[in-house]
């Protein structure tokens, strides 16, 4: 039946972009973004989004450009996973812990116009960008400075800020949208286990399939608060930049951590979510002082399984421990643990009565 | 750079019909439908689906074709959801309490090949085709027969039931994908609260997209008991068919109930979730013999808000009330109370207390 065929000519493209504007809306008056002394609502990071969007645009930053990040889960790390595309550009986040040689290698490859640098990684990019070949065009640079802390105030020129070019931006901006769900949102890098860093391209359909589906896969409830352990260069921190717009949390923000400030944050804001490496769950598992908590935390882990005694540590504090795998390629996790009910009444096992097969 | 632009070429449609493959793999093993006696597994459901699917095929059903039903919510209702688009066809629900001249209309309005009839629904159907006109072919009719209760094995010729067409169906049938996303996959008429009953369209896409945000946006988690009292011929059930093979949920079908079902539902089966328009809340907080439930029950309902002494008695009795709204058009709900964790500060007040200005 003809009649019956429903036209995609006027259909929205998906984008998680979205999901700010959702949120500035719903939960316009609830904190956003927490660190250190620095709270925001989030009304407030969608007018500031808006604002470096368009900051962005005067610097003549179009529609396909890449710009890159070299920074931890401060705050401006939060904001440029929609600022950046909102400006029509494309968001490429790179590993901290890479070297300066590396670094120049992805800044020339992804020909980025314009790099934000935390300032604690100021001189490894100023090194990257030393290597540039003389006939090859240097990327904009601009720096975040960390307000908590009074170095970030003396190492960089306050033109070339985060803070002074968002101020420059209109939080009025009709931010970029695009022209189609399989534009490219974001570039990353593979950490070259197997060669060279490949460059990957996830487009606004796919991160907003990965993002809802992330959501779902770990019933994720309203208004989490989430405490950002895993790094957000790592695959986009699994999806859950734009996750926590979607069901309005908390961003509790850490530039480093330890078990301890771990555990203080979690005492301090009453976390109920965070993601980790199994290294993480190790560092909790065994920290000198760990206490049961309070209230329980969804902990997320992806990769290789912890050991059984870490996982029989981690949950006995109080943890809930969830399970997935997912690689750079794929924008997020894809394979996860579905917990069946049934197995609640399998006996627990620590670590020293699991018998390892290998 | 036109090297970062992704391509749609080897896409996978977005359907929601995917989730019954992967509760076939993920929850084989779970039990998918409890109705009286009858039980499923994800396994089995697929299997059966499968069948039918193959069964229709047999029949003359082509892609495109309208399959439409008439019948609660038994087993067969929840297959068809996943069994009719599986054939290529467009599922067609209809309200099991509009009279025979409507039903006539819609059915010569769809064009439908073939109608699902349940066993109590017979003489309704059958008066419906008698006012065809002579020249316009009658769909081919198949019965639903209630194989818990006595008279159903009485009422239709077993050659042209449910159970006896889909045992003709082959389990290993590969099932007709959409070509697109934006294929059709139900046509629902609307209740024609303004004029005549409008037929909207659903694609695969728009189905898949309901389904995950309802599931994220009522936080199920996995394996819910989910009690199926809205009617699925209603808007399919706000997507909650599609949404708990999402989930591996189990789903407890009901032919008809009362407080007295419902709560006997709830403490058999260890219900968590549940759907409902303000009249099941309002039987469910004004039953006689209502106590207070021994675990929390989710219960979702939409349309008008029911009134603060009923939100009350039934939250005091230990439901936990979502709120949303959505229609026909819509595929299911899509505005929705979003609830604050600062009004959980707010003292509770009874319908006594409340002052309403009118």
């Amino acid at each position: 039946m003809d009649h019956l065929k429903p036209s995609s000519a006027n259909s929205s493209p998906l984008t998680p972009l979205g999901f700010l504007e959702r949120a500035a809306t719903v939960y316009g008056d609830c904190t956003s973004i927490v660190y250190n002394s620095t709270t925001y609502t989030w009304s407030q990071t969608h007018r500031r989004c808006l604002q470096l969007a368009s900051a962005l645009t005067s610097l003549g930053i179009k529609r396909g450009h890449v710009v890159s990040v070299v920074a931890p889960n401060v705050p401006a790390m939060y904001e440029l996973h929609f600022a950046v595309p909102m400006s029509g550009a494309i968001l490429n986040s790179i590993n901290t812990r890479l070297d300066a040689r590396t670094i120049s290698i992805l800044l020339r490859h992804s020909e980025s116009k314009l790099v934000f640098v935390d300032y604690l990684s100021r001189s490894l990019v100023l090194e990257a960008i030393s290597f540039f070949p003389p006939n090859i065009q240097a990327p904009l640079l601009v720096f975040i400075a960390d307000y908590d802390e009074e170095e970030a105030k003396a190492a960089v020129d306050p033109d070339r800020t985060y803070e002074g070019l968002l101020k420059t931006g209109d939080p009025g901006f009709k931010w970029i949208r695009p022209e189609t769900e399989w534009d490219p949102m974001v570039l990353n890098y593979t950490s070259g286990t197997t060669s060279a860093p490949k460059g990957v391209v996830h487009c606004h359909r796919g991160l907003f399939i990965v993002t809802v589906d992330s959501l779902n896969e770990w019933t994720v409830q309203k208004q989490p608060i989430y405490l950002w352990t895993l790094p957000m260069f790592h695959a986009n921190g699994w999806s859950y930049p734009w996750g926590m717009a979607a069901v309005g949390g908390t961003n509790i923000c850490l530039r480093k951590f330890d078990a301890a400030t771990i555990y203080a944050a979690i005492r301090r804001h009453g976390v109920t979510h965070m993601c980790g490496a199994p290294v993480v769950l190790n560092m909790l598992a065994n920290a000198p002082d760990a206490r049961p908590l309070k209230q329980p935390v969804q902990i997320l882990t992806a990769g290789a399984p912890p050991p059984a005694a870490v996982l029989f540590r981690t949950e006995s504090l109080g943890f809930i421990v969830s399970h997935g795998y997912g690689l750079t390629e794929t924008a997020g996790l894809v394979v996860a643990c579905a917990w069946k009910r049934q197995w609640n009444r399998l006996p627990e096992r620590s670590g020293r009565d699991v018998q390892v097969h290998e």
